[in-house]
């Protein structure tokens, strides 16, 4: 049982808790959907736009730090206190701020910290870890996006305040964040001191990246400058302390090294309000040369905060208008698909095609920030169907990082273009080759990703295919989608090996989307794509030399596409080994895996651990146990090219094989969305659930890395492509639905071709 | 030609800089030794006390940092600025402080800065990196251990001042150091704010270790309780800013998270002279269980800088009454003798003996400050003969680690104790396995020296010896000595395997101490000091039995030192193979390698790396180059056993074919102690100066990672064993002399067996 408070706090400037749309999250997920509640523990209480966490909980103090991640798609930021608590995990991550590290390469850098608000109550600290909590509440409004906090407290002194936070990165200008605090005294007659400051000081989990160039103040302003340290790259904050009632209060500038510190002292008596804004402009070189006047120019002419706070919310509900999907009957399925949408557009880059988005998004340091397949085929359909520019941003990234994916396939012996594993700055291979054992022993074991998972490359050409399909936008594609299907082509067709004695091209030793198998030969899932990039390449080079004849030769002479390679794309295209039964159509993963070890999962239950653990990577390598779904992954990409009962024969020898609960979290939605297209349902809804709460639930116990990024995107594919069934036809886009029986409505819009088309299902509504 | 700037600096209360005894480095060099002068460049002057730095070189800032380490035992200082200055590395390092860190498991934290004075003249700054330097000094007065500086400064608004600086850690007090702060104003009139800090945030080399705890402030005292992060040590540092002149002075508390501060807002105006005294107490949760409470109580009972200063000089007084040796005639080696046991000496841990010294003592990063071989063989003897007691403190630490020592044999499938070769808190074995190639590849490279560089168990072994046979300390030696040998004899008795086929015994798979060959066979110094070891095992079990009767029963009885084994100590002692040439007393390094391909390093001058660099590791491996002198070594730690002709002819064989200049710097000062046995007198000078200025000058180019701690251990080990050749014989110490022609004199003192013995060697006094 959850218990809400019904907070009646005295907030200023019409701030009310939304107390009436609350619902009991145990109640409803009792009511609506029928998921196992040991799948799906109650961490928090939901409404239709809100997540609210009723119980300060220090020992899952990360995972609601992840939870409450705000951002605006230039920067992110986990919600972490603004007086902060023992083994708190703080992030303000700027998407693009890279610095070196060992082992991994490269890292996104947590950047200085915007949220320090010190309270001292006649000298005693307001800190969580000490004094009694009577009352908490912590919510993130997704609608407005605004993350707010409530909480009674009692000093160790016994001093009784109320003191409520709320914060947002404004959507309607991304250099913009600010906090509101407010305290109440509730029995407590004294000075209060506030000091608001910028931390200098940050690091990711040990390793701290900034060196302090400068630091300056004047009047309430303060403003510091660092520089990463090997990337040098710069930064400038600077911060503005408004204080809404100025009688009795004395500023003073706390100038201390690298964590400038603005404090306010005043007097306060029960029943009386403070009421203070922070106010945080960021800047950093990638942006303008000079980011400390950027910064500061900026904070002199922005207005108070309720007018930064409405424009913020009109930026989200003109989001909203177009990338809403409504969801009745399932208060669950509506909020988490919701929040699912709120953290995909926070991670996105609005205004920059250098970045994309990390696997973890801008919430958490896990996989450093680096750039994965997740990208184009988890996220990318939500961009493009819903906002397109945001889509072309990511791609572009990828365009921009074409050099170092011609040097990556130089370095390997092939020409063409072969796209880095992980990705960041400038798309140079970052993946890691050594990691320690999770053993505790102190060796380490070599990680092959970065060399051998190269279907990497044809997930990029996918989404700019999709993109191209979907937009019609054949300026970009002329420009620069056909280069990026063309070259990575190229790369192919000197890849693939010709094996005279069998008649037939393969590609031997590669990982596939299924990672518990590495150095696997002729991966379905790989040869699959690199057919399908081929025809590909072939129908673009046409499309080009027919529309843009002048980009053709261009490209033709630049990518050294002669008719002979042409000829090489075609036979591979139809000649690449795939080993399927041609009489059910069920389809080996790699050739050989029917001849791995079976097992049975149910023999490893109950478990919290992901079964290559369990296993340890050898072993798991010579089971048939997945990871995620490597075969189902691909006919649902190619989903045209199969038929449902070939699909069914797939879904019914993968899915008892697959690592749902604990191996990959990619795999879920693909799941939910190919169990619709055979019309199983409740597998459906429970593996959909099982994607939808990974980061609100904390399902897989890792959400305290940060969201599950590819995630947010497949939850958006689940609804559309799986319970709304969409299918884009020669005439546009139709729905073929499957709803869970609980699901009332269904409303949600797309954009193809230049035009918007709003779905509204209403099932049954007179029943 | 360095030039000495004549500071007139109307310092108070008698703290004149002693510029008629200087001397300039370059004429001296030239006229006193002629040493090739590229081989040590020309950063300081010098006089018989004091190392002088005459110009502010922002290009080698962490040399400079490293030179001017100050220290008690307890910590160590580098010679950082207390205003920071861009790409500085400022470290203080507490003997016993480790936390843990990736790769290389532990490391030695860089704790709370307690540097840090920032002066503000009219709101500028005071910072090297802008304005104008219009006379600078720094110098390091090993008599007194003050590090102090002068600075004549303009800033970029034209005012000028001149500021001195001058910091200690006490050796009276070890939980005291402080700083004294002058301000004279030149031609300035109108306010100036000093901050006085305690830096909460440093890290070593871009890791951060410390959580913060707590922190506070009381009238003009500042404190900070912070905590490792892995390893949970807490640490609490107090500091107050005492001001001469109050009139006009406001004093504020700036209690920035993790940077508390208090600042001093003054009017100055031209000639009149501010003084500042910071004093800083520093506790950890390894002396006290409330070091907070220990900070603050020491805080409150100290007297004035003045009066601290005092006692702090005395206690080097009464240091170097004992400590120093006098060289007249060479005033290189002279202070460089002397800088050298300064060195030493902070790093011994005085009140401690569950630590001991670091490779790179307490004064960088290098190393991470693990404990090696370098303490007993290189250090120790400096402290066995002068000051016992640190003697005993290092041994402790050994025996204090025997349980991880036992660990590791029995990892490794042997009994008895089986030392790590890097030790840090317990004596587990932290040597790193795997580090990256230094090729700018990504590839890491295995490092065996953990798992088979096996001369530490001995090389420990010779250091209990030779302690207990210096100072007579039977009783140490019943309790802890002979338990030492006794045990680690035993896993020698395993660890030795029997050929016999050969017969005879041999040990295989070792690194010896010449690193540029691994996984050798035979190496002679590994099986020549196991046979002295085992032989020595046998002598001390036997005079147990005599005089401790007791003891040696438990000892046999835990140890499991039965007949049988005691037969095969005796066994392996008279067979364990070494390939030595009975006609010319060659010795081969280790079996085949003079099969190896020879090299003539003429060949690679002029260079600037080590040779391993040049050919790469497998390369070096595969030739006669040496990273430093194996044999020699032996040669030298049982000295008694070889003839002069013996050390000739391998001194002859091995010395051309080490890389003395950028292989090991353990090596010179051997090299030198072994030329003055064999009457070569001149090389013997250029291997001694080799080693005395490896750090001063920077010699060998990475003096800025820290002391090369060994070598001044080598140093002294050079003057006492090798010049002054003290030689003990059954009626005790004498002299064996070959000083260098330039030295008119050479003045010391040793202690044997708890009597001193001052020598004083004058050469041809009149001629």
């Amino acid at each position: 049982m959850v218990s809400i408070h019904n907070i009646s706090f005295p907030i200023t400037n019409s701030l009310p808790i939304e107390v009436s749309q609350m619902h009991k999250f145990s109640q409803s997920l009792c009511d609506n959907n029928g998921i196992n509640e040991t799948i799906i523990p109650h961490n928090f209480a939901y409404t239709e736009w809100t997540v609210i966490d009723t119980k300060f909980e220090p020992n899952s103090l990360q995972h609601r730090e992840t939870v409450f991640t705000i951002g605006n798609g230039y920067l992110g930021t986990r919600g972490s206190f603004e007086e902060g608590y023992p083994g708190a995990m703080p992030a303000t991550l700027i998407n693009g701020i890279y610095d070196d590290v060992p082992m991994v390469y490269t890292e996104l850098v947590n950047c200085p910290d915007w949220l320090p608000i010190v309270i001292s109550i006649e000298g005693e600290r307001f800190r969580l870890d000490r004094g009694e909590i009577l009352n908490y509440q912590q919510q993130l409004d997704v609608h407005k996006g605004l993350l707010s906090r409530y909480i009674h407290w009692r000093s160790q002194a016994g001093h009784t305040v109320k003191i409520y936070f709320e914060r947002f990165a404004s959507l309607a200008q991304q250099h913009l964040t600010a906090i509101r605090c407010q305290i109440l005294s509730v029995d407590f007659t004294g000075e209060i001191e506030i000091q608001s400051s910028i931390n200098g000081y940050p690091d990711n989990q040990g390793v701290c990246h900034w060196e302090w160039l400068d630091q300056g103040e004047k009047e309430d302003i303060i403003w510091l400058n660092t520089s990463t340290r090997h990337t040098n790259l710069e930064l400038a904050i600077a911060t503005q302390l408004q204080i809404n009632n100025t009688e009795n209060t004395e500023i003073q500038i706390k100038g201390c090294q690298g964590y400038p510190t603005v404090a306010a002292s005043m007097y306060i008596q029960p029943g009386k309000i403070i009421t203070l804004d922070k106010i945080v402009t960021i800047f950093t070189s990638r942006e303008t040369a000079t980011p400390v006047k950027a910064a500061k120019d900026k904070l002199a002419n922005v207005s108070d905060y309720l007018t930064l706070r409405s424009a913020h919310i009109e930026a989200w509900a003109q989001v909203w208008q177009n990338n809403d999907i409504i969801i009745e009957g399932d208060l669950i399925a509506q909020i988490a698909v919701r929040y699912n949408i709120f953290q995909a557009i926070i991670a996105a880059p609005q205004q920059d095609d250098r970045v994309s988005i990390p696997a973890k998004s801008l919430s958490g340091f896990s996989y450093r920030g680096h750039i994965f397949w997740d990208t184009e085929i988890f996220l990318l359909p939500l961009f493009t169907f819903t906002q397109p520019k945001l889509a072309r941003n990511l791609l572009n990234y990828r365009y921009h990082t074409l050099a170092e994916a011609r040097h990556k396939a130089l370095d390997f012996g092939y020409e063409g273009a072969m796209f880095a594993w992980e990705s960041a700055t400038t798309g140079e291979e970052v993946s890691p080759r050594w990691v320690p054992l999770a053993d505790g022993s102190k060796e380490l074991v070599r990680i092959w990703c970065g060399d051998i998972e190269l279907h990497i490359t044809s997930d990029i050409a996918y989404g700019v295919w999709q993109y191209w399909q979907a937009t019609g936008d054949d300026d970009w594609m002329s420009n620069y989608g056909a280069e990026l299907i063309l070259d990575t082509a190229v790369f192919w067709g000197c890849r693939v090996e010709w094996y005279p004695e069998k008649n037939r091209y393969e590609i031997r030793d590669v990982i596939g989307p299924d990672e518990y198998h590495d150095h696997v030969n002729n991966n379905a899932f790989t040869n699959q794509m690199v057919k399908w990039h081929l025809e590909t390449a072939i129908i673009v080079l046409n499309w080009l030399r027919q529309n843009y004849p002048h980009r053709a030769n261009e490209l033709e002479t630049q990518l050294k596409i002669t008719p002979k390679r042409l000829d090489i794309w075609a036979d591979i295209s139809k000649n690449l080994w795939i080993s399927q039964d041609l009489q059910t159509g069920l389809i080996e993963q790699f050739e050989g895996f029917f001849n791995l070890q079976d097992i049975n999962l149910h023999d490893y239950e109950p478990r919290q651990k992901s079964m290559q653990s369990i296993l340890g990577i050898a072993k798991a390598n010579q089971r048939q146990v997945l990871k995620q779904p490597d075969v189902l992954m691909l006919l649902f990409l190619l989903r045209e090219k199969y038929t449902k009962q070939v699909i069914e024969t797939n879904w019914n020898y993968y899915t008892p094989r697959t690592d749902h609960t604990y191996g990959s979290s990619l795999g879920p939605s693909i799941h939910a969305i190919l169990a619709c297209e055979i019309d199983k349902l409740t597998a459906a809804y429970e593996h959909f659930m099982r994607a939808a709460m990974v980061d609100l639930e904390d399902v897989r116990g890792n959400a305290d890395e940060g969201i599950h990024a590819a995630s947010t995107g497949g939850i958006w594919q689940a609804v559309i492509f799986g319970f709304a069934g969409l299918q884009i036809t020669e005439t546009g886009p139709i729905l073929n639905p499957h709803l869970p029986p609980s699901w009332n409505r269904l409303q949600f819009k797309i954009q193809w071709r230049d035009r918007w088309y709003e779905f509204d299902l209403k099932l049954n509504p007179a029943e």
